[in-house]
C-alpha cells in the first residue's frame, strides 16, 4: 500500500499543492521527515515562483507526480539542526534551490557539479531515496541535507535572496564557466524575464558591456535605465520570433562575433533547428547550462550580496498564487513573483 | 561584354572543368594572370578531391559559377615569383588550400583567421577582386598571392601533402582551438572518411585517446589496426542515422561527458535539430569550425611532417576523375583521392 503524504513522515507540514494538470493550487496537508543527523530544518519565509513551477504544475514536461507542492527558490530561518550538522545553527538564514540530494560519489559530485549527478534529486515532485516524493517551498517548513543548504548572507534580505537560488545560479554559472565574466567583454542577454534581468545585473557586476535583445520595444527604457544595460536591440519580427527557436537561434548566431558563444539556459518546448553553416562560419558555439553546483551557488549568493545584485521582485500573498500563475503565462511580472510564505500561509487545519 | 576564360588573362592555362550541374568534368582551356609583384606561380603536381568539389560541381549549395575548375588541395613546385615575394623561390614545394585572398585588414585577418574574413575569396568558383572567376587545382598551373601560399616541408611528399591543405587543417584547427589536443583526453571522431581518418591521426599525434564512431561495423579493424584508434563504436542503427542529423546529434551528445563538446566541421544539407535539454544536461556544447587561417595551416603541415601524420590516399590519373567522383558518392575510397596532375594532365590543344 502506497504511503499517504499526510502520514508517511512523523512531522506535520502544510502547503499549497496542485492535484492534477489543471495546475490549480490549493491548501494541502502533508508531512516532513524528522530532522536527521545531517539535516537542517527551517521555517520557510519566502519562495520565488519560477517558470518551471508552472510547467510542472501543468505536467507540461510529462514527469510531474501529483499532488505537487512546487517551489525551488526557498529562503527561511533554521529551526532545528541534526547532531552532525556543522555549518548551521538555529536562527541562521538559509536557502535551498533546485536540488536536495545527489549521490555524493560520482565524477560530477566530486567536481562540485551535483547538478549533473545522475542521481540528483529535485526539490519537488521527485523521488527521495526512501521512495517518498519531495515537496517544495510553497509550504511552511522544509528539512534538507546540510550539504544542499545555502547560507544567505546577513546583508541580503530573504525575499530578494530567494530567486537567486534558481534564477541567479542559472545565469551566474554559465557566465562564469564560459568566460563571459571579463570586464569590457560584450555580452548579449536574450529576453528580459526572471532569468534575463538577473543576467544583466550579474554581467554588469562583472564589468561587461551588456546588450539586451528583446521582442518588446517597450522594454528598452527599463533595460537601460533601471537594469543598467548599455544597449537594447529589438529582435526582428515579434510574431516570427515567438514561434520558432529556429529563427531566434539563427538571428542570435548571426549577431555573434567570430568565436562567439550562445548559451541556452531555458528549456523551450521545441527543438533547436539550425543550419550548420551558422556555427561553422565564425567558429561559433551553442552550449547548454543547467543551474549550478552547491559550491558555486554559495559563491553566487555571496557575490550577489557583496556587489548588490538583487532580483527585482513582486512580493505576493500565498492565496494570490493562482492569479500570479496566470500573470506569469502572460509575462506580466517585473521580474519575479516571490511568495511571502512566512506571513501569509495560513493553516486550515 | 563579359570576358572569356581563355583570353581574360595573359597566360594560357589548361585544366578540367564542369560546364553544368551534371558535374561531368572534361578538358578546358582558360587563362591565368601574369605573376604579380607578390605572387607565386607554380606548376600543379597533385590535387586532392574534397567532397566539397562534388557538391560544387553539381551546384548543390546553389552558388556555383560554371564553368568550374575544382580543386583546393593543391600541391606543386614554384616556377616563378614576383619581385616582392619574400618567402618562396623557383623550385620550392608549395601548396594552396581553400582560399586565395582576403581583405587583410579586418579583425579576422588581423587575428590570423582569414577563413572568417567577410571578403575571403575561395580557391575556385569565386570572384576575384578584379571580377574574374577563380579556378582551382584540377589544372596545370596556379598563380597566388604569397600570403596564401603554404610551404610544404621537405620531408613531406606532395601527393600526401595535398589533402592536408583542406582536410588536414579542417580537423587540426578545431582540435587545437577547442582544447582537444591534450595527452590523455578522450576524443571521439564521428565518421571515418577523408576528414575523419586525418582527425584520428592528429588526435593520436596529440596523445589523445581516440574512439571512432561509425555506421559501418566493418571499419573497426582498419580504424584500430591501420589508423591507430583506441576503440570503435558502431552508431545505433545505420538507416536511422543516415537520415537525420537530428539523431546523430542526439546520439553523439548523449555520449559526451559533462562539459563535452561536439564540433561540426562538415556541412550536412539538413539543419541540426536538437532538443535543448541534450545541451543543458551536462553543460555540453555544439560548435562549428571551418578550415583554419594561413598561419595555422602552415603550423599544421609542419606538425604533420614532424609527427608523420599522413593522409591515406589513392593516387589517380586526371582522366579517372569522373569515375572517382562516382566512387566518392558511394564513399568508396580509403580515404582521399589525389589526382596526379603533374604526370597525367595532358593538354589537348
Amino acid at each position: 500500500m502506497a504511503s499517504q503524504p499526510e502520514t508517511e513522515h512523523p512531522n506535520k507540514a502544510f502547503g499549497w499543492a496542485a492535484r492534477d494538470p489543471s495546475g490549480l493550487l490549493s491548501p494541502f496537508n502533508f508531512s516532513r521527515r524528522a530532522t536527521g543527523e545531517q539535516d537542517v530544518t527551517f521555517k520557510v519565509m519566502y519562495c520565488g515562483i519560477c517558470h518551471s513551477d508552472l510547467h510542472m504544475l501543468k505536467n507540461e514536461w510529462g514527469n510531474t507526480t501529483f499532488p505537487i507542492v512546487p517551489g525551488h527558490e526557498v529562503a527561511g530561518v533554521v529551526t532545528e539542526v541534526g547532531s552532525k550538522v556543522q555549518n548551521f545553527k538555529v536562527g541562521d538564514k538559509v536557502g535551498v534551490g533546485v536540488m536536495v540530494a545527489s549521490c555524493k560519489s560520482c565524477e560530477s559530485c566530486a567536481g562540485n557539479l551535483e547538478n549533473f549527478c545522475p542521481q540528483m534529486v529535485l526539490t519537488y515532485s521527485a523521488k527521495n531515496k526512501d521512495g517518498t516524493i519531495t515537496y517544495g517551498g510553497y509550504s511552511d517548513s522544509m528539512v534538507i541535507d546540510e550539504a544542499f543548504a545555502i547560507r544567505i548572507p546577513d546583508n541580503l534580505s530573504l525575499d530578494v535572496a530567494a530567486p537567486l537560488l534558481c534564477a541567479g545560479i542559472t545565469v551566474y554559472s554559465p557566465l562564469r564557466y564560459f568566460g563571459l565574466d571579463k570586464p569590457g567583454l560584450h555580452v548579449g542577454v536574450v529576453g528580459l524575464g526572471g532569468l534575463g534581468h538577473v543576467a544583466v545585473k550579474f554581467a554588469k557586476a562583472f564589468g561587461c558591456k551588456v546588450t539586451v535583445i528583446s521582442t518588446s520595444p517597450n522594454k528598452k527604457k527599463e533595460a537601460i535605465e533601471s537594469l543598467g544595460a548599455d544597449s537594447f536591440l529589438v529582435s526582428r519580427d515579434q510574431d516570427q520570433m515567438k514561434g520558432a527557436v529556429y529563427l531566434i537561434g539563427v538571428f542570435i548566431l548571426a549577431l555573434l562575433k567570430t568565436n562567439g558563444k550562445l548559451v541556452m539556459v531555458g528549456l523551450p518546448e521545441k527543438p533547436l533547428e539550425l543550419p550548420i553553416f551558422s556555427l561553422t562560419t565564425g567558429r561559433k558555439s551553442i552550449a547548454g547550462s543547467s543551474i549550478g553546483g552547491i559550491k558555486e551557488t554559495q559563491e553566487m549568493i555571496d557575490f550577489a550580496a557583496k556587489h548588490n545584485v538583487k532580483p527585482d521582485i513582486e512580493v505576493i500573498a500565498m492565496d494570490y498564487v493562482n492569479t500570479a500563475m496566470e500573470r506569469l503565462v502572460k509575462a506580466d511580472v517585473k521580474y519575479r513573483f516571490v511568495i511571502d510564505v512566512g506571513n501569509t500561509l495560513k493553516s486550515t487545519s
